[in-house]
């Protein structure tokens, strides 16, 4: 079973994996049969393989992508939440978007559930 | 269904019933047969007036009891998501505890479920 500080760095760790546009390692953070919805209202991606199709489009769609941890995360139990900050170029500008993101952990300290709730009109275009 | 906004304002009405001690509009805002995990690694209070003893009690444990939002309230469909932070004083002293409220709603826009991700240790003396 994770520690709270396992889980805090779980999800440090997996927005250090986004901003360094590493899939290998973002979905080395998830269990193989873990469940991602992203959004939280989508139909989720289920398994690893389905999770890397996912987070590698999301890479190859922006022209650069920085995920960072914006407040507190929270962990307790199996249970981590965060508050993060999304920014990406694309078309040559640069949008951040809020995001909190919700995480359940299984024994071996891998995330099984991920929900991050957002939606596309949170996005906003910045300097 | 509840508009990205009624998710919003109802989240603030609650933590503003919170502020104002007022247990009657905390109770208010949660369906007849609501599920609070607030920490959500505790066992939950089902039904409002499981909800209300719970509530009620904390509001007499502590002399005074101030719940913000910090951040951006995320909302989707019947989703929403948090960060906060309650502000308590107990025997003359203020503690300080960041909290996400990870919260769904029902068909007419009352909470359905809530679960609040902190934990004792998160808890900090403050000025």
């Amino acid at each position: 079973m994770p520690t709270t500080d396992e889980m805090k760095a779980a999800v440090t760790a997996y927005t250090a994996a986004h901003t360094a546009g590493d899939v290998d390692a973002i979905v080395a953070i998830f269990a193989e049969d873990a469940v991602v919805a992203d959004p939280v209202d989508k139909p989720p991606f289920v398994g690893r393989d389905a999770i890397r199709e996912f987070f590698a489009g999301t890479h190859e769609f922006a022209e650069s992508l920085e995920l960072v941890v914006t407040g507190p995360i929270r962990a307790v139990d199996h249970f981590a939440a965060a508050p993060l900050r999304a920014i990406t170029s694309m078309g040559g500008s640069k949008f951040a978007v809020d995001i909190i993101d919700v995480f359940t952990f299984d024994e071996d300290g891998l995330i099984s559930d991920m929900k991050a709730y957002w939606t596309a009109s949170d996005i906003a275009p910045i300097d």
